[in-house]
């Protein structure tokens, strides 16, 4: 196995080689007797969907760990499970995906057509979604039953699992077909809809595995847990702004969250911030496909300079969260949080 | 509290209160931050989904759970753990209906329109039937998180749901739109359908949370699953026939196995025992609407004596079942698997 005690592309290589190993297991899982072309079927659909993305969730468990071990190297084991926690995030978030793209009509993911629109998948993505969500357990048994820490791993993939599908269900019925009501939205419903469907499941899932493998109670860490949601909910608004305000060709799309009627961070502070006459045009051009009223609603993010009360945001945050970090008894448990707000602050993709 | 030690209109009524005692504390799970709407919502879809079925699924937790206790009284809490506990296999078989109903592209459920046919609703139920799903962790580790057999109880439902979409699966792969293809269909198939899809969640399941709220381990019992295994198939294969045989007025529904194409115990018996001229008769008329198709079908299936065949499958069913329940040493155990014998064998509904 390549060394994950190693650089980065060393890293992702032997992550990857982890992921042959449990996709090989889960298909030849004693629990269900296999046919040819179910076999297939689920191989087929775990490379579609699984191994796609950057990978970053998964990634950032073995990271944790390493750094929890405060430089330590890893015993063969030790990579081997931190791995097999990550891909159990990477799959988690395929899973969403899947039923995400059916949801919302989606057309393309990664590049590539969304598995639902993919000749003779169609509807039967829904149930490969609910294949692909109980494979974790099944990850989970395999290679946890016998660990002191089994049954908080269950509980916590169960609450985060729980969460998100919470914040995914706020976001969807505020935003039911033919009701776009602007004065739903706001600062409040934005946060909570944020915490629950992104923070939860890509912030404080990947570290709170991480402190589960080092024998950590999670009771004893809810600050950490306020920390790595403040660094979510962050995420999620520098997200927002480089939908509109983002380079296209760095950020790898044109963003349509003004067209899509998107509860973005940027219409909810701009409705915070107008004045009745600009609140007037927001209500009258946002959500709409027509370029002229795209156009109108970013002249008024200019007006009101939404980039600057961004950048002010910015700097909050991150003065608040590196002062949390601070204040944290534990210089390994510091490092891990500093790791990941170094690798979202600023970002420009 | 209503009896449950009492009759079965009484249990019924207990087991609804239950419900309501479930609903309202999930309505008001700390684990997630809730609106009005939200609340709302989720109110709105359990009450349309979870206690409109006949119930027997959950019902049957507290009946086998009473049997093994030989007769006691329950005390109030054993009576509620154990409907607590049929009422997630009620929730898991909710969760099941509303997003099959999405892929079969379904009208009807239960007398009413399928949730995802309801104004508003659309796609949004497929994000319901996960939540729903995640409903069921939420209950066990609310009543159970503390019982030594916590840990059993989430790997039984990890394990019972796994198997039955497994079981979907291979349901919806063999008959993929477009691909009619009756060579496909084997009795071998047909069983393995059936036994992943239905037989795990409807009859192991229920005595399987019985056991474990004994203090039995469930590895101690795989005579039990299996026997119950058989029971589900031959439960699935009455079913399949009274789609075709039964009275519609007593079924409450007219059958469309055969235009549906669907693998159904009728069609791969037939497969079986036909000669090539009647083989080319059912690979021209079967899963077709036309009603004519469908009576060369029928007169088919008259012509081979399949009502015949399957009297004496149901008596063979029932001998094996009866010697394999009488093999074994718990005499409780026995009474629990004599009950669900009795209330299938020769069913006409």
């Amino acid at each position: 196995m390549a060394n994950l005690n190693g650089k980065t592309s060393d890293l992702r290589t032997a992550f990857l080689e982890v992921y042959s190993v449990l996709k090989s297991e889960l298909l030849n899982d004693p629990a269900f007797e296999w046919t040819d072309d179910s076999r297939q079927w689920v191989e087929r659909m775990l490379d579609y969907n699984v191994p796609g993305g950057k990978l970053n969730r998964g990634l950032s468990v073995i990271d944790s760990y390493k750094l929890l071990k405060e430089g330590k190297d890893l015993t063969e084991e030790e990579v081997f499970l931190a791995s097999a926690l990550g891909w159990c995030i990477e799959w988690l978030q395929a899973y969403f995906l899947v039923l995400d793209d059916i949801m919302d009509s989606s057309h393309t993911r990664r590049g590539q057509p969304c598995w639902f629109r993919v000749p003779k998948v169609g509807l039967i993505a829904a149930n490969d979604g609910i294949i692909l969500r109980n494979q974790i357990p099944r990850i989970l048994k395999k290679h946890f039953r016998e660990k002191p820490y089994y049954v908080d791993l269950l509980d916590l993939f169960n609450e985060v699992e729980f969460q998100t599908a919470s914040g995914q269900m706020i976001d969807l019925i505020t935003t039911i077909e033919g009701e776009k009501d602007l004065s739903k939205y706001s600062l409040s419903l934005h946060r909570r809809i944020v915490q629950y469907k992104t923070a939860y499941y890509s912030f404080y899932l990947p570290v709170a595995c991480a402190l589960l493998m080092s024998g950590e109670n999670l009771d004893n860490h809810i600050d950490v847990k306020n920390v790595l949601i403040d660094m979510g909910i962050y995420f999620q608004v520098q997200d927002d702004y480089l939908d509109c305000f983002g380079n296209p060709e760095t950020i790898g799309k044109i963003g349509t969250d003004i067209e899509d009627f998107k509860c973005s961070w940027l219409v909810v502070k701009a409705l915070e911030v107008c004045n009745d006459e600009q609140k007037k045009i927001l209500f009258e051009n946002y959500g709409n496909p027509d370029p002229s009223k795209v156009a109108k609603i970013k002249a008024l993010y200019n007006d009101i300079n939404l980039q600057g009360i961004f950048s002010e945001f910015e700097s909050k945050s991150y003065e608040k969260i590196t002062s949390s970090i601070e204040a944290h008894p534990s210089k390994p448990v510091q490092a891990v949080l500093k790791s990941f707000l170094g690798k979202i602050y600023k970002r420009q993709k």
